[in-house]
């Protein structure tokens, strides 16, 4: 099955929810004709080399042998072409040698690249975590000598947080790092679930670390940030020895293969410090927010390379008497295969919108043209960051659920290659925290940050929607549903801001699930009105997705707000030993 | 991890919604101490013999070697142990050497077996399939030379429908069947998916294969029904020659790789018709309708298995600061955390609540008291059916995917076991027909076969538990919105009976989900009315679970019937290549 990045469904998000009048005005130099031809030659890399390697790399995967990580089949050319057109560097900083480019576009691009190959995808995503965090929070030197290889590649980034005791509480962590007299540290400790952490890839690797310093207070106070080069760089850039810490094994994994997942030890490594003693953790969440937004990102890209593997089987398969006489006797004509692949479609697109969305208020953070520009869309950018995480990997998990289901009993046979999705959609929903480590982050920190005025002007902004879309004549039912939903999402916010904190954390999840429904809608909502009227096919389709997902998801919004934040006083009454049965 | 079979929670279930009180009348040995010495003695087989062998069956598989297919290590043995304890003939009849037993307690036993090892379960379930179908339509001699053998499990018994071309459409199979002359027939063709088609743990292999006789009609009534054994069955009932028929490879699957499926070729083999000529696809409905349930059961049994390890790890791992100290500092004691455990236990007793209750009713069907009885139960049990075995099986996916998340990154490691389940559940949506194809068996036949009459009586009965527990104080809330899913079902209900066809099975899928979830919460209502009162824990968790239940899934159902139906147009109207981005 060939992959074919869906480039005009993104030049389409990107001008219907993507704000393209702030963007302009932000980055001048970014019209409609450099969008596009980035998009396309992106958009053939993925399909041409990124692609093909991705069932290879499923079934050799990476190995672990002698000490060493080699990277899965045809890994590393690709990824040395990667580096060479540039694909690495599109949003960093010129000065860096990046090309200045949106976070949105950036977004985009990597869309694509996960779908193509999400194992591969990884390696790149692990660098840009590591290239903001040095930007933000660097030496001098390290910005000299080590930031500008990150951008351009030449080497790559591991972010090393889990511990085996210390995985969503990294308070926990006991990885010690012992000043050495001379302004250095001495790094010692096991990380796991270190992607990329060792490969044959790039020429150096460069490790973000968290551990402790010895005098240290306990939590999460005594955590400091540290970098750790796989070889030594010295003060011309040139590479040096080799530095004490090396990958212990690799994980047999349900799925990402193609990833190098590795147990990294570090036997008095030599390491640096990045940033103030004791500011680790919240250092290392400038890679994490980053790295959340892209993981939602792959969300949305493992559900579209299923869905259009099950659509492309869904116009292939003939089988019974199909109702819709345009699929040519294939299974695309019987209604409830038609409504799975349009319900696929309208969450896949809901859920781009909400990433990208995300992308440029990140974008508008830093460049919107006044200061309170800028403290809105980082306000909003921080309220959508664990939705654009949540949602969508449970998009991308459900999507290739889906995928398979289209497939019948093909899809269950590994050679299909629908299974695969199914298998790698699954760590999305886990990895840079958990699905409910981000609901609760978004009832904890970002909904109750200002009172939770960020969320009421979303609302008022997607009101608005709701009553262009009301007006609308073909899309008024979605208009309604969407008003109902956005109804919905304010009245449970208000409960879970009224609520205890048990009653909140209990109604987390739902919540989370509530509020990316609903701003799904809207997405859909927008994309529809700016199809309206057309008689293409394709845009088209824009309001006929719309008003399917606003009769089969947003109209639960409201039983969803109803039944929220009652569990509490149950959840406390029942012992783990109550359900065994 | 090690299972244990839920024996006080099935043992609750039958008391509690298997109608005790008809049953007994209809199975008058059937006493509380031999349902409770059953399910103890069949529980101990599952956790001593199966589970054990769950882990290895999956690494290490079914082997296709020259021709011949090997079980899975242990699986042989277990299998003659299996036998040699008489589970494999509980509800046949004691004329045919069975026990006489009820099915539903039969489905019981075998929820333990598939969730100790699914890969295991599936060669006497299908077996059961064929006991069925020779005890209603065989001849005399296949009777009492097959049927005993099949009953003690000796021999075992394969189901052969699908073609390449013939999937979820039997009536395009070319498989074809020409008289021999002598009253019997030669049978060539290739079937494919055929589960333990081929094995080595038992002596014979019974298939019954659907296949076209040279002179038949096209389509369906060109179909009959033919048995095939492995080895030729003698007058005396030894066996003689090999058949010429072959296992010609397994397929490589994404789970239950313990159980082989078969690609097979029939090259001119020996067959002998069973039933009818032109009839063969009504008799394999004997056999599919008691699947359809078996797989349901599947989907109870490794949301089980899944929920049981997800359990045990969230009472392990520690991490961050639990809010309930009941946990002992244990991720149990996260609210969402608890949260998902219950959600998934809930999800679990409703299902499994749905299937037995099908098997009560296929019980009175064929020993209630009066025509009249039995008749009303066959009607509820067929409409109940199609729900089993989808709802249930989506049930299964969506409990093993949240398994997989409780234990974050771990649940992505192959060893710890909980991706198994993940990828084992998956095939249950699919085979037995697709959850696609029982939506529309829902819609097309079991809701209109009288005019919604059975459905309605169900509601109805539904209605009177409603009242019951809004008039209970702590179940009040369960009994408002059992009443507010059952005003919804009606109503979706009469808006798909009004339907066109394109409208109806638009809404098919939607449909057999509201079912579902409506008949599951009336499942948990009664369960917790029969607990109400108590102080012991694990009978008050039964009010817990129905609270949780109703607070987040049955709130869904008004919206859910609201959007229902109205997608029709919108599917005609969008072609394949309007999807493609």
């Amino acid at each position: 099955m060939t992959f074919r990045a869906p480039i005009r469904d993104l030049a389409f998000a990107l001008k219907t929810v993507g704000h393209p009048e702030l963007i302009t005005r932000a980055y001048p130099e970014l019209d409609d004709d450099t969008v596009q031809a980035v998009l396309e030659a992106a958009g053939a890399f993925a399909d041409n080399e990124l692609a093909p390697l991705n069932r290879r790399g499923d079934l050799e995967g990476a190995r672990y042998e002698n000490g060493k990580v080699t990277a899965a089949p045809g890994f590393a050319e690709a990824y040395r072409h990667f580096v060479e057109q540039g694909w690495n560097s599109l949003s960093a900083d010129p000065a860096h040698g990046g090309q200045g480019l949106t976070k949105a576009m950036e977004l985009a691009v990597f869309e694509m690249v996960h779908a193509a190959n999400m194992a591969f995808g990884l390696c790149p995503m692990l660098t840009q975590g590591a290239i903001e965090a040095l930007d933000l929070h660097g030496t001098e030197r390290q910005k000299r000598l080590v930031l500008p290889k990150l951008v351009s590649g030449e080497w790559t980034g591991a972010m090393c947080l889990t511990e085996p005791q210390a995985g969503s509480d990294l308070a926990a962590l006991t990885a010690i790092a012992r000043p050495d007299g001379n302004g250095r540290y001495r790094l010692s400790g096991q990380k796991i679930f270190i992607t990329w952490g060792d490969h044959d890839a790039a020429d150096n690797i460069c490790h973000l670390i968290i551990a402790r310093t010895p005098d240290a207070p306990p939590g999460i106070k005594g955590i400091s940030l540290f970098l750790a080069n796989k070889f030594e760089v010295r003060d011309d850039g040139s590479l040096g020895a080799r530095n004490s810490f090396r990958p212990a094994s690799i994980e047999h994994k349900l799925g990402i293969h193609g990833s190098p997942t590795c147990v990294m030890l570090y036997e008095d490594a030599e390491a640096e410090l990045v940033g103030e003693l004791g500011q680790g953790l919240a250092h290392m969440f400038v890679m994490m927010n980053a790295a959340r937004l892209q993981v939602g990102v792959q969300g949305v890209a493992i559900a579209e390379r299923a869905f259009q593997q099950a659509l492309a089987f869904s116009q292939e398969r003939k089988q019974g008497r199909a109702l819709f006489e345009d699929a040519g006797g294939a299974i695309y004509g019987h209604p409830d295969v038609r409504r799975t692949l349009m319900l696929m479609k309208a969450r896949i697109e809901a859920a781009r919108g909400i990433c990208l969305t995300t992308g440029v208020l990140s974008d508008l953070a830093r460049r919107a043209a006044t200061p309170e520009e800028r403290e809105a869309a980082k306000a909003r950018q921080e309220l959508l960051t664990p939705i654009a995480k949540a949602w969508s990997t449970d998009v991308g998990v459900e999507v290739a659920s889906l995928g398979v289901q289209v497939h019948g009993g093909m899809g269950f046979i590994e050679e299909t290659g629908a299974a695969q999705h199914y298998r790698d959609a699954r760590i999305a929903p886990i990895y840079e925290g958990t699905n409910g480590i981000q609901a609760m982050d978004l009832i904890g920190r970002k909904l109750r940050a200002n009172g939770g005025e960020t969320l009421k002007g979303l609302c008022a902004e997607m009101a608005l929607t709701a009553e262009v879309l009301t007006e609308t004549a073909e899309l008024a039912p979605v208009g309604r549903r969407l008003a109902a939903g956005i109804a919905a999402l304010e009245r449970a916010a208000d409960a879970v801001l009224a609520a205890d904190n048990m009653t909140a954390l209990a109604a987390a999840t739902p919540f989370l699930k509530l509020a990316g429904d609903v701003v799904g809608g809207w997405i859909l909502g927008r994309q529809a009105l700016a199809a309206a009227g057309s008689d293409d096919p394709w845009l088209r389709s824009k309001g006929a997705l719309a008003r399917l997902y606003a009769s089969q998801v947003l109209t639960q919004a409201p039983g969803l707000a109803d039944g929220l934040g009652e569990a509490g006083e149950d959840l406390a009454d029942t012992p783990a030993h109550a359900l065994a049965g």
